[in-house]
């Protein structure tokens, strides 16, 4: 398994006037959580791309057990439970600055060929990266 | 079963630089949808909100089938599958003008007193409108 | 002077924890103004993109009179004061349902040739449409 | 003079299907810029607001020189020209990872207190802990 840390500042942009941070910004979280755990691992999205593979989102869910508010200094954690193949899903989990978990959901991404637009597997510098972390599972 | 359809014209604001609706944005047209849902029934929320019950997401569930591009007239497919109790749940289908389903997906919403903050049950005026669809449902 | 009007009900999307509509999201409501105009004059923003000539905004301007809240159905007005050239102003002011005027700004677009990346002037087909609006202005 | 930096990361959520930061996002970009120079004083808008005092934003102007594009590490300059009264002006500058300057813009923000709803002035421990940076200014 890998997982990664990494911190958000809520803004006022990201509250309602519930004084909550509105349900749909936590996939703006998840984005954040996702891209800055590939980047630990030294994988670019935005090279990715560029290399001709996108990675739009299949499945989204999301469960939120507390409201974050304004100023809150959030850690979004993401882990990758299994090496990826066709899909790859992240899980993530939300917390206050005291470890509340406030939210946790999951995202399920696909891979798509740009230039012909169909579905694709993982890349295989994605999944070099990612193996040291799965040692010792049958493969 | 109660089912509600209102329209949505994707905009630039949208749109991310995938060509695609971003994933984050259908929280806003499930919004839109539950919100019209409930309005057409004659329960508004933001007066239920000044009467003091809130009903903040407590759970979502986003399927992205086909990407929604701007300038789209989707459609927003609102349905409320059973009577609500300690929660409701809406489904939700997107549709293009052509009716191509583009996006599937659930919200469950919890109603929650303001004053004290703890959670309530489904407002009597919100079930008196909604139990007409749901006649000989064994209850 | 060409003027068009077109409503745009607040959603809790919009809103942030002071209970007003979030001073970034005007831009979207511009947006939608300018481009609902466009349309009214059988101009198709989406057409034109297609053609080649996407417009950027090169500066926006917004005044917060008074604040727009939730479930508030909005009016964008949205004027063409002058004939476009090398660039396009629209002016805009946000009514809430007494005609209070709650926003006023505008928004200055440029042309851009997608294919050079360069400036360009206004499309001969949307000055076809607009000149009848100006009609007697000495050119 | 008082001038502050902060960086913010381009996500995916910010752009827009002509690859650029969708020219709505600035705002978010600004009060980030704010916040930050704000904070780095001593001053938490959090606490002043729940010491009853809000800010709202009265004025909002943005150029776009350049688009910001995905994952671009952006600077945001923050600077406060002059000693508030009513009001205070932010100045903005965003630049992108070669220096090169983006956007330029300005917010200028009121004093509302919140109990009455009222303008009021910038409250005292705001002026002192900018007032160093005003030294020798006629007032």
């Amino acid at each position: 398994m890998f997982t990664h840390e990494t911190t958000y500042r809520v803004r006022y942009a990201d509250t309602d006037q519930m004084g909550y941070v509105y349900y749909g910004h936590y996939a703006r979280l998840y984005e954040i959580g996702r891209v800055e755990a590939l980047r630990s691992l030294g994988v670019d999205y935005k090279s990715l791309e560029a290399s001709g593979v996108m990675m739009p989102v299949y499945e989204l869910k999301c469960r939120y057990l507390q409201p974050a508010r304004y100023d809150d200094l959030l850690t979004i954690r993401t882990r990758i439970g299994t090496l990826p193949a066709a899909r790859i899903v992240f899980e993530f989990d939300v917390l206050n600055a005291d470890g509340l978990r406030l939210n946790t959901g999951e995202a399920t991404l696909v891979f798509v060929r740009r230039e012909t637009n169909r579905l694709t597997v993982a890349p295989p510098d994605l999944l070099e990266r990612l193996r040291g972390y799965f040692v010792g599972a049958v493969r």
